[in-house]
């Protein structure tokens, strides 16, 4: 391996502000995106300015936050499986106490099980403060496990990660049983201002994501998700903030919900898998330590704090995007027309903000 | 919009040489991966220090390739779209011309519809040149959906993009029908390398890779899914050579198939989607010019035949991370020591290549 | 195994008539369902009722028809695999003939095949006539892959059935590539019918299958399926006409739309797994031939036209009841009455229509 | 509707005995089988021969049961859905006096919930004695739905059932979270066993286990499923014991598991929804009084004993056909071959056992 100190270099810019309230912070505020992807940021720009628009803003609630880490376990036979699981439960708060022993920020919130045959997978979710907690909960399964081992009878070892947690897949675990933050964004926009900026109507947009988002993803066999391009926000997010970014797969499994109220667009984002920290890997690079300032997630608050208002940054974020695109495919032409204009013009259109 | 020239600087190494043969390239290469875990270079490095006693290296076979962009289309009834979609079938000549009248690269090689109701899901497929061809997608199904709201009667306008395609979303249908490039690689490893460098059996890994990956992934729900890390090794690959990383999502749907032959370990990894190209959004970057050219894939070749190139290049990287991690998971606490090791001492391993 | 001439008599009633049009049937028929849940009767019932209050009944567009039987092989490694797969394309031809040497009525329409390491899945699709084919297309399959192990080199036997068909699994591949009868269905309801008879309103029925079929079956972690019974309807008109009732398991996999389109409901259930025949395995029992007898689908036809007709009536069977559950869940409370009252009185509800 | 006393006569069998161990019964026992598809019995019984030649017989755990319905409810926004979910929460005492107030046999075990927008998923999980439970879960849904409009601010009525229960589709959620009977099946066959009876060895039945049900499923997009035809045994045993067969659809997604042990063959299904009762609807047909009573099922017992029962036999009988099918499938020609020739003699061979 060699060149150690390059790197790649991966255009960012700021776009904003963002008007956010919720039970997680009431700030406006510009965010970082990284990407190569230019249309990206006026895109992401039209949906802030259209927040500040609203009184409230757009309203995000988180509604839960854990990390996980599954681990595989063989048993003599299934009967042996059912005992051992049996005796997870029965011990939480032993195995709590090990994590807790383990770790200044890591506290066992819940252990979920499922036999398969012989095997035991056994999913162990955790708080993690304001780690995205990945290698956390990695060192915590991992005494949980060697505890396991050696204390419950007819059991040995198959894997300290077992594909139930489930990190960077898509799969349903994770939406139905909770991993990273769970953020749900929600946005009125007044029939006006969805006139004039949107250009499109509210039922307009209403149809188009049952017809696109859930019917069209539905066909194509996709598994939790019905939204436009969340991957996209996430991606760019998640690189100017030092983010494992490989965590967007999972992360862009969300729902968008967009209804016709009168003429107003109600318009929401529901994200349930957003893993982002403000403290661990990639978060001490000086662009990532300024860039977190700047968004004011590394403050003195309890732990958790910092990580939780990065993700509801995060959430608004992602229905900025997905507003704006969905608005644009409304309409017949608009979006090539923007993507040549925006490609060759981006640095202007972010001046008119 | 501000901060115009600011970029978020992704640590970037090069690991390597990986050996590669196949249909595509015969080579020894370097491969250069962006990414804030670091754990992953000498991941990966293990794994290509393997493919180099292998007297074949990696072998990677590219299957298909083609980009995508559905379309949707409103019909006054099911029976009037089945009708537009016959016509679709019946025109495929001309729509092709059309494409080709359109665009220097880009091919139209197949159109596949599926009707809900009224509505009709048109998706466009098409060879792109050395182009990933997101962009020259959506321009030609511009034109192709233009012409077809023209011509063919009782339809209208729904939306440009109809996630029938599927764009940065995990669903079944690029797997089945196909989208990106289509690479399985297979690496088959000696009974002794594989006990002195992954410290292992075949059996071990082939047995770890039915109950994690297969079994595993099935029980969370995972959508045409089998892997431990793909989306590691591809993020990291995608930033460093200026592709779109959100495409990840799709990319990291593939299947890692292990088997114990004799003692020695055949690995392989199905990778469907791989979404790369050597020209276009990203690029142009003086980072990303060198390393195409150090992978040699800005050389003067027939249009497609670099990108063939760099998907082949990708696919073989994926494999060593994959075997890496696989193998050290099958033993108790590797994981876990070598995460906090490498962490540490990451410079050190890499220079032991 | 003993008793031999027993048999397990499942309640069956005959409801309707329901109005059917469109490009296979144009009729007035009752339809038999059997199940041991009573309240399926008056539910269906009350579809079938509204089907004859709109001047075009329900509109059925036949999309397509084909059975299919996937067969596995194992190549000496992918590149060898991808020659077979080259081979088996470059042969269509060939294929086709053998197919039809060995049945009068089996004919090959086409051939997928997918390869995941060294592994070929190739999927055959046949046309056969009144069949629902289950035995037509292993037949056809097992000839096929007899050949190609003669004659294309590097490939061994794996399975003569690879799970790639799919048969009697939820899958998405049925869906995207086709299998069974491909039925539409579409009904539009006046708005004081909605009023009257179904006590709710358009605008209610359509929000609640976007909450209830597309979000909730989302959420659940559903592959390709939005509707709220179409397994109950399916089941009980695979018993009462002979059919391989297993195939309810894909054959539920379908979706319902449902629009507010000025004060009427535009409500259609479109099945794309619809798997029936009117010869073959049950259908001569002499209750079914009855049955089949009474629907018009034993008549002398062209071969295929019988199965077409019996797949238009099952679809349209399962858009009446589940038109009549969902317009039954707009109201709190409806279903519950129903279900007790219904349950102690379906015979007299019967005797009302 | 008419011909109120017409039944649906399928053909039906008694197969085995099966020899059943576990946590549930010891038992032999003959299964009866109602199917139109003949050549099921002969594949069944040679499985029900084999489970006699080991020791232990098939050994089934019952790992869980918990019937489900869950209801939807609309909230003012996210933020009071988040509160709403609290307080169910926070009330579960409650809410389960009042489930306990309204039925002798239904009892609250768990509340699950989740947020989507402004949309709150509930899903009630009941145990339900000897009743498979769809009514009672329903019965039991509707008082908690009306206690919580009733007393909980800020939310209103959508729908009693949400498809995130899930009842007679294919998703993830059952699985996960559970809903029905989880019953766990192992059978070892002995290697001459295999050998004779089988005719093939355990490396090729795991071999194809891996191949077929697991990649193969997966390919074909399957969602936590991976198996052969379980499907199939479950509606000729839901039929005959009138069973609500349309949750075959759930029921039959189960995990196959098959180990070469040495030679022996290691062979378990999985199966985490079966949905099975002794009592309500279809149970008070003669015939089905008559087989539930052959199987022991309608004996004396503490309330839920009797299902469980039921449910174990259930699960014994899928191993029985699975292990039959897979080991014919192994050999090229010999499925084929069987079908034909037991379609002719399924009396015949039947005789023999």
């Amino acid at each position: 391996m060699t060149d150690e100190h390059a790197t790649a270099g991966v255009p960012m810019r700021w776009v904003g502000p963002l008007r956010i309230t919720g039970n997680v912070a009431n700030i406006e505020t510009e965010v970082p995106l990284a990407t190569y992807e230019s249309p990206l940021w006026p895109s992401v720009q039209r949906g802030a300015r259209i927040s500040r628009m609203a009184p409230e803003g757009i309203a995000t609630t988180l509604v839960d936050e854990r990390m996980t880490r599954s681990v595989l376990v063989e048993a003599v036979d299934a009967r042996t499986a059912l005992a051992a699981a049996r005796q997870v439960d029965a011990r939480f708060g032993k195995l709590r106490e090990i994590v807790r022993a383990g770790s200044r920020f890591a506290d066992l919130v819940a252990v979920r099980h499922e036999i398969t045959a012989n095997l035991l997978y056994l999913r162990f979710e955790f708080t993690t403060g304001d780690a995205s907690g990945h290698n956390m909960a990695t060192l915590a399964a991992d005494l949980l496990l060697s505890h396991l081992l050696d204390t419950v009878p007819g059991i040995a070892y198959c894997s300290i990660s077992a594909n139930y947690c489930t990190d960077k897949k898509a799969t349903a675990i994770n939406g139905i049983l909770g991993r990273g933050k769970n953020v749900v964004t929600e946005l009125t926009v007044p029939r006006d201002v969805v006139h004039d900026r949107l250009h499109t109507t509210a039922a307009r947009i209403a149809e188009l994501n049952v017809r696109k988002n859930l019917i069209g993803t539905l066909l194509a066999g996709g598994i939790r998700s019905a939204n436009a391009h969340y991957a996209n926000m996430l991606l760019g997010f998640y690189l100017a903030t030092g983010q494992d970014a490989a965590n967007i797969v999972e992360g862009s499994q969300g729902v968008t919900v967009a209804e016709d109220r009168d003429g107003d667009l109600y318009f929401s984002c529901t994200i349930p898998n957003l893993i982002v920290g403000t403290v661990g890997n990639g978060k001490g690079l000086p662009f990532v330590e300024t860039n977190l300032t700047r968004l004011g997630c590394r403050a003195e608050r309890e732990p958790g704090e910092n990580a939780r208002r990065l993700a509801v940054i995060a959430a608004a974020t992602v229905l900025c995007g997905e507003l704006s695109l969905l608005a644009a495919q409304t309409n017949p032409g608009e979006l090539m027309r923007a993507h040549v204009h925006l490609e060759r013009t981006a640095e202007k259109i972010g001046q008119e903000s």
